[in-house]
């Protein structure tokens, strides 16, 4: 059992949940919390720390991964939340690859430009892993997905929904064209509403920065621009629910042919 | 000019920044930054603070309403953001009556329980101008709409969509529905999909917390189940995501009449 918090196991755990910086150079992140810890596919876990009111509670960590018993006081030097709730795991990156994220016949992607805010990264994770997305590509400028943040926020869709950052999303967005996968960008010059573009083939969403929205160089990658028609006095969507209300559309028009 | 932060000025609109007793006991909210500022009606505007540097750049408060400048130290000791814009206002808190949410011939209304979240109702406000929400009803366990964090991420949206508090849900359900407004639930039991109802009549969806969803007690209030059909392992929807996809879809209806 891990007693100190000056244990150098806690530091690295803690570096790993507060700094990219230590998640680039170790290929690892943090995982918090029950649901978050039984999701993760077994064979990316590297080890497992528990409390043992959680072990009491719930039984001893399943598999064969290597696991550690920790004070609560440890536990909390570790977490990145308030209240810990008893378990963390480090965790392995996964390395997708391109081929991932256009997978299958009718690709569903999203680009995101220096998309900044780790809420909005994970919960367009989440709403996209629900409306079949097939994968995201991203610019390095983009928040860090491992964050512990974002991870809170995907509720698990961080294990299941392929990714890529990209230096530059041109050459990846023309490969996803002349793979036939036609882009849209939401644009505040978008003279069709969104709703009347069809999204059953292959298709993209370029979304941009939440303050800024796209640059002109990624706006000009797409083959459309679509406007969310917006009432009142409006002048954009936050980034996730933009995002949203286009792959809830492709979803729509691909579930009803 | 105000240059210290122990001035009790400064120390109300610090107070009414953190404390939600303190917003509802003076009637006031605080508002930051230049856009927050400047879409506020003129008339709930009650003192503005701004900066000498802010009044460089922008020029002085437009408008009669009383000003004082205060230092940068002041500033910051009185906003709830780490880097404040240089204006800061103290604005009263609009009383809406429950006339005001369901205006209109079609009524397009959302029902909160309990959403926790600060984020997301200020999200699921924005969101819901730009879909041409007439009105939110919330219950009391709903976040305090004046919290700073709800009043930015509904980016001016606050001033310009009516809600109400109410204690319990039901009378202003059943009130609604007598209004011939019929009311649907996301609900994970839901039969038909969210875009096989018609949503072209007053309409309202009712969404609940973020961890456990709508109790039974309240999703016995709709007319009708509906759900949001999710792909992939994912168990929901972020709230501001589901209530943003359910309005704009109700959105596109009466666009495409």
């Amino acid at each position: 059992m891990i007693t100190s918090t000056s244990n150098g196991q806690v530091k690295q755990a803690a570096a790993l949940a507060k700094r990219a910086k230590e998640r680039r150079q170790t290929g690892l992140f943090v995982v918090e919390g029950r649901k978050m810890y039984e999701e993760a596919p077994e064979d990316w876990v590297e080890k497992v720390y528990v409390t043992e009111h959680y072990i009491e509670e719930y039984g001893q960590p399943k598999g064969s991964c290597p696991w550690e018993t920790v004070t609560e006081d440890v536990m909390r030097a570790m977490a990145d939340t308030q209240t810990p709730q008893g378990i963390l795991a480090l965790v392995r990156q996964p390395r997708w690859k391109m081929e991932d994220v256009w997978r299958g016949e009718k690709p569903h992607m999203i680009f995101l430009e220096t998309l900044q805010d780790p809420g909005n990264l994970g919960t367009i994770l989440r709403a996209g892993e629900g409306a079949g997305l097939t994968g995201v590509v991203m610019n390095r400028e983009t928040a860090d997905i491992f964050n512990p943040k974002v991870i809170r926020s995907t509720m698990g869709s961080i294990y299941r929904v392929p990714f890529v950052y990209v230096d530059d999303l041109e050459p990846a967005a023309r490969e996803a064209k002349s793979r036939g996968i036609r882009l849209f960008a939401a644009h505040l010059r978008g003279e069709r509403s969104y709703d009347r573009e069809d999204y059953r083939d292959g298709c993209g969403f370029l979304i941009g920065n939440e303050a800024r929205g796209l640059s002109d160089d990624a706006a000009d990658l797409a083959d459309c621009w679509v406007k969310i028609p917006m009432l009142g006095r409006v002048e954009s969507l936050n980034a996730a629910v933009a995002a949203s209300v286009l792959m809830y559309e492709a979803a729509r028009q691909r579930r009803n042919g």
